[in-house]
C-alpha cells in the first residue's frame, strides 16, 4: 500500500523500441546471493603473444600470418556463422516448417595491436580510429548487405574467447529479428508522432536528467527507462543520424570522448574490466539505401551482465526466458550510481 | 554452392510460436573453443543440511521453520519479485515513459525432502506428486491471476542458488511478454488453419520423426524445428489440452514417465546433472477462464545452455542479443544425439 515509489514497489515498464515490457522489482536487490560466483577476468594478459591469433605477426587458424598492424586490423572470421554462398533451402512443405536462405560475411576487427588494452584504456585518437573503421565497414558491407551488425563481446562472461581488444562485424542478406522489431516500432512512432522515436527520447532524457549517465554536445548516454540488464545503457546522438557512416568529423571525435567516459565509469563501477555485449543499430542498408529510413535513429546498446559486484551477475533465466525480463534495481538507481563514479580509470589514478 | 544440406549450409528457420527466426550455422560446431569453461556442478550435496532453507526442519530467512515434509512442499518466496499489494504507478506523462501496475505472488516448491536428488533420479510416483502439485497451484493461483508461470532453474549455471530440487511459481496480474506473444501467434494460427498450432505441430513431428526425442501414448518431446538452444526441447501432449489442471489421471502418469525419460537422457548426454531452465505454458487464467482459449495448447519448454560438454556452454551474447539467435548444430542432429542415449541414468547403471 501507500504512495507509489519506483524503488520500493514493483511495476512494469514499456520498451517502445522492442514493444515489450520489463518487470522492475527493485526491492529484490536486498536478497542475499548464495549462487554462482563468476571468475574475475585475468589481469595478466601479455601485451604480445605469438600464439594469440589476433596479435600482429601471429599465424591464424587458416595458416595466414597477420601483418605487423599498428592501428585497427580487420580480417575474415575463420569460423563464420554466415558465408556468402550457401545454397537456398528447398521450398517449405508446410507452414510450420519454414526455412529461408541466409547469406553473409563475418569479420573480426582488432581495435589495437596490444592484447592488454581495452577501449576505456585507449587514447581518444585510438578510439577515433576504431569509430572510423566501424563507419568504413558499415558503408562497405552495407553497399550490398541489408544489415551490418557491429558488436563487441567483452569479457569471458560474455562468451568472448580472446582477451585481445576486438569486435565482430556480421553482415547478412536478411534483416535479423532485432532489426525487424526496431524497424517496425520506429516506423510506427514516426508515423504517429511525426518525429523519430529515439530523437524524441533523447530530447526528453536530456531534459529529465535522472537517467543520464554522461553527455556532451553531440551525444548522450542513458540507462533507458525500460532497461532490462542492471547497468544497461543506450548511446544516442542528439542530431537525427541514420547510420554510423553519416557521422560528421566532429561527431566522431565527440563519440570517442563519450565512449571513453562511459567505459571508464563501467570499469570503475566494480573496479574490474567490465564485461558486456554492445552493438550498433542504424538504418538498414543494401536495397534499403534507396528507401525512406527517416524513422531510424542511430544508436548503440550496451548490455552488461554484472549486478552486485565483479563476481555477481544477473541471470536472465527461468522467469525471464519463459515469461518476462525482470530487474532488481531501478534504471534511475543504476544511472545515479554510474553518474557518481569518477571519470578517471581506476588503473590510471595517482596512488 | 551445391545441393542444400541443413548440416552444412547456414540458413534461417522460422519460429511460428514466437514469430521470429533463428540462424542455423551447423558448420560452426567445428571451431575450437578457448573461452570460458563452466564449473561442473558439485556432486557432494548433503541429503539434509539444517542450514539449507529448503530442507525439512530448516529455518528460513523470515524465521519460519519448515515442516518435516515428506513429499512436495510449497512456501512463499522470501524475496518475491511480485507482491500482491504494490500501488499503481501514476499516469504516464509521455508515451515513451509508460509504466503499469504489476501485482502477484511468488512461491517456491520443493520437489522432494532430499537435497541430493533431482527429477531424473526420482521415482515415477514422486514425479507424479510434483505434477499433481503443479496442477493444483496452477488452478489455485489461476482462479484470480491471469498468468501462473511455473519454472525450474536447474544448476548454478542457470542462476539457481540452491541445489535442493525445487521450482518456482510466479503468478502475475498481467500477461507477461512470452504469454502475449504465444497468445497472438496461436490465436492467428487457429483462425487461419482451423486447428491449434501446437496440436498440428505435434501430429506433424510424430509423423516426420527426425526431431523426436521420446514419445508415449499421450506425449511427445521434440527438438523443435526452430530450437535456439543447442539441446532445447518442447514437450507436447497429443490431445488438445489447454492447461495443466485439465490433464487426466492417465496423462499425469504418462507425463511423469516421459519427463523421467527425457531428463535421464539429458543427464546422460554429458554425464552431468544437466542444467536448464524449463517452464510450462498453458492458456491464461483469471478472467480468461471465461474466454475462448481453444487456440492454446499446453506445452513445456526446456532451455538447456550446454553445447559441447559439461563445461562448454552456448553463449547467447553479442549477435544473439543485438540481432538474432544463432545455433551451432541442427535441431535434427541434436534430436538424434538425444534419441541415441540410454534411458538408464548413468548414476544408476550397473558397474
Ligand atoms: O529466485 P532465484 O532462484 O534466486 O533467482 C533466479 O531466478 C530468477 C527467476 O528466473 C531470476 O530473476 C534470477 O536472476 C535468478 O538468479
Ligand atoms: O565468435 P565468438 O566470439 O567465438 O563467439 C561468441 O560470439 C558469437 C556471436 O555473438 C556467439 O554466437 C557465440 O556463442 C559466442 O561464444
Amino acid at each position: 500500500g501507500g504512495r507509489f515509489r519506483a524503488s520500493e514497489h514493483q511495476h512494469a515498464r514499456y520498451n517502445p523500441l522492442r514493444d515489450d515490457w520489463v518487470l522492475v522489482s527493485a526491492h529484490r536487490v536486498k536478497r542475499p546471493w548464495q549462487g554462482q560466483l563468476e571468475k574475475p577476468p585475468h589481469e595478466d594478459v601479455p601485451r604480445w603473444d605469438p600464439n594469440n591469433p589476433l596479435c600482429p605477426g601471429a599465424t591464424r587458424a587458416n595458416g595466414e600470418v597477420n601483418p605487423q598492424y599498428e592501428g585497427t586490423f580487420v580480417f575474415p572470421n575463420d569460423f563464420p556463422a554466415l558465408q556468402p554462398d550457401a545454397p537456398e533451402p528447398g521450398d517449405s512443405d508446410h507452414p510450420l516448417f519454414r526455412a529461408a536462405a541466409a547469406r553473409g560475411v563475418c569479420k573480426v576487427m582488432c581495435f589495437h595491436p596490444w592484447s592488454d588494452l581495452t577501449l576505456p584504456l585507449m587514447s581518444l585518437v585510438e578510439i577515433r580510429a576504431v569509430i572510423d573503421k566501424w563507419a568504413e565497414l558499415a558503408a562497405e558491407l552495407g553497399a550490398s548487405y541489408p544489415w551490418v551488425q557491429i558488436f563487441e563481446n567483452k569479457g569471458a562472461m560474455m562468451g568472448c574467447s580472446n582477451p585481445h581488444p576486438h569486435c565482430q562485424v556480421w553482415a547478412s542478406s536478411f534483416l535479423p529479428n532485432e532489426a525487424c522489431l526496431e524497424d517496425r516500432t520506429q516506423r510506427q512512432h514516426l508515423s504517429q508522432h511525426g518525429v523519430p522515436m529515439l530523437l524524441e527520447y533523447a530530447e526528453q532524457e536530456a531534459r529529465r536528467k535522472e537517467r543520464l549517465v554522461v553527455e556532451n554536445a553531440d551525444w548522450l548516454v542513458v540507462v533507458p527507462y525500460w532497461a532490462t540488464w542492471p547497468y544497461q545503457t543506450l548511446l544516442l546522438p542528439r542530431r537525427h543520424v541514420c547510420r554510423l557512416q553519416d557521422l560528421w568529423e566532429g561527431e566522431r571525435d565527440s563519440l570517442a570522448s563519450i565512449m571513453q567516459r562511459l567505459l571508464i565509469k563501467y570499469d570503475n563501477l566494480f573496479e574490474v574490466s567490465f564485461p558486456y555485449s554492445m552493438g550498433w543499430h542504424g538504418a538498414p542498408t543494401g536495397s534499403f539505401l534507396e528507401e525512406d529510413c527517416r524513422h531510424w535513429q542511430l544508436h548503440a546498446h550496451y548490455y552488461p551482465p554484472l549486478l552486485r559486484s565483479a563476481t555477481i551477475r544477473k541471470f536472465m533465466v527461468g522467469y525471464e526466458m519463459l515469461a518476462q525480463a525482470q530487474r532488481d534495481l531501478t534504471p534511475e538507481q543504476a544511472a545515479e550510481r554510474l553518474r557518481s563514479l569518477p571519470e578517471v580509470h581506476y588503473k590510471q589514478r595517482a596512488k
